[in-house]
């Protein structure tokens, strides 16, 4: 596969897993420590990645659940919700993040402890939070994975997901999976940069578990690495308003997941077949997990997803455009 | 005002006013019933008018209230939180939106009593409801004068908004003030849909209380009645990814409010002042509320949006495109 270094993904992978008891330690603290709520802060693609987290977890747990913009949970005046019995949780790999450092001293100043993932000890984040799990590693579904096992572990030890151990057992199996994963895509990831990474504009819909995949790759990755035009929009919110820009030569990129809102899914892709010839729809269900059970499948899912699309086709993207993935004109390039 | 009947909208404006004593009498009925939470279903222009609405009853309240799109509402598991003990309130004018009908309906199946607005006493939903206000007018400002009637009745019955009856008699100076203020917008309508109407792409950006308008006015007017390309994105999230396409000739409109998210929305307008020409902020601060007082602006806000750019800015883009905002190509035409 073009751009992608395989001894350096298994190794990162084996790293991220590797801070399995680290995690699990940490989920055993904060459980003993005792909380009240969760209230999980992101901005951009840690938002985007955090969002399946919750998705899931609120599908397990009576334990209410805060997913919050970093930016606007700074200012805004309604967060009575955030207490010193709030279970707060963040993460930024640069460690950097403005936003993100902002909401974590603010929380240190409301003498509310934070819990976070970043890449090493001496980031400007680590060197704030009261938790800190480090791992340098960059793949999102490493991200993902880590987020789940922490996410996941805290329920576990509500007695809300019994699960956990034979989960967190079968994750050692994910990474050599999503490599054959991405193999099957590859043709598929080439085919598709071909038509369409120089098409102007594309809309992108998904929903539930992969909500938050569909949204980051629209927004992180095609605007913001590509500079190509993208809507992004829900399966249900697609058929009120951005169903009338789908004509014959419109790309639509449609992400189909495995949990219960497939449905709505299914009728965007009914729907678009009878209108564009441009349509893609990318089904994380084609995809083999071998050694992980089918009732993780919906966990893996924006796994699946960011490995083959966030990584794999913005990879053939970059191919196609030219446009290096790296480069930037304004993002962090200046104060503003 | 071109394509504007000022005497259909007083009177329209009147007799949603006049349903003041209606709503308040269906308020004082609901907290007299009880509820352990307010559960809203709402989807594509209806859930982003309720939006603000939600917004703004955080801000005062203790009740947890859940914003929920109704085609989700119908399949996700995780809906613990929709019980009898749930107030559950919804809208469709027309009162044959599906996925609101399909999720009334669900709660019936639940035995769960929904309150709802509709057109008249004849509509589909009007005949699910076990509370309705029958109300005809179409106006956005209208639908956010009853929305806001309800819930802050709701809030002021539990001591949480003691000016109440204040706001509501400073309602009946609403209309009159929209006009005017559409008045002083409408030689700007006129400039911005001569400059940005043929434009292929558009971002819309915005915050808070504005929001939900921000997503109306890009996705059910612009996609939907003029096939108009839009992003839209809050101010927050700007910065992490969109931010790179704008460039020296793409429009970006910034709807800047008045509440405290006001700063995200003035970095957004610092950035996009160097780099792009064709900037539109639409400030609802600039325009005066006679006989309203200041506390109840942010209030206000979203109808002063409302009406100058879902309306007035809406019907300059059709007089300029010559795109009816009343044809549609897909929606509600066949079945899908």
């Amino acid at each position: 596969m073009r751009n992608f270094n395989l001894d350096k993904y298994l190794a990162d992978g084996k790293t991220a897993y590797g801070k399995r008891s680290d995690i699990e330690a940490l989920a055993d603290k904060l459980t003993q420590r005792g909380f009240k709520n969760i209230v999980i802060i992101g901005i951009g693609g840690t938002w985007a990645e955090w969002s399946p987290v919750v998705h899931v977890m609120r599908h397990y747990t009576d334990v209410p659940i805060y997913l919050e913009n970093a930016a606007e949970l700074c200012i805004k005046n309604d967060k009575r919700f955030l207490t010193k019995d709030s279970l707060v949780i963040t993460a930024s790999a640069s460690g950097d993040t403005k936003e993100i450092l902002e909401a974590t001293m603010m929380c240190k100043q409301m003498g509310i402890e934070v819990a976070g993932f970043s890449k090493d000890t001496e980031t400007l984040l680590a060197k704030e939070l009261d938790y800190l799990i480090a791992n340098p590693c960059g793949d999102c579904e490493d991200s993902y994975l880590m987020f789940f096992l922490l996410g996941l572990r805290l329920l576990y030890n509500r007695g809300e997901f019994p699960d956990y151990v034979k989960f967190a057992d079968q994750m050692a199996n994910l990474h050599t999976n999503l490599v054959r994963i991405r193999e099957e895509f590859e043709p598929r990831a080439a085919e598709i940069a071909k038509n369409y990474a120089k098409e102007p504009y594309s809309i992108f819909v998904g929903s539930g578990t992969l909500w938050g995949e569909t949204y980051l790759f629209s927004m992180c990755i095609l605007e913001e690495m590509q500079w190509v035009r993208t809507k992004s929009v829900t399966s249900a919110e697609f058929f009120h308003g951005t169903l009338e820009l789908v004509e014959k030569d419109v790309p639509v990129f449609l992400f189909k997941g495995e949990d219960e809102y497939r449905v709505l899914d299914e009728r965007v892709e009914r729907f678009c077949k009878t209108i564009t010839d441009k349509l893609t729809v990318i089904d994380t269900k084609e995809y083999k997990l071998d050694g992980i059970d089918d009732d993780f499948r919906i966990i893996c899912s924006p796994m699946i997803l960011t490995a083959i699309v966030t990584e794999r086709l913005a990879a053939h993207y970059e191919l196609t455009t030219g446009h290096s993935l790296k480069f930037r004109r304004y993002y962090r390039q200046f104060d503003y």
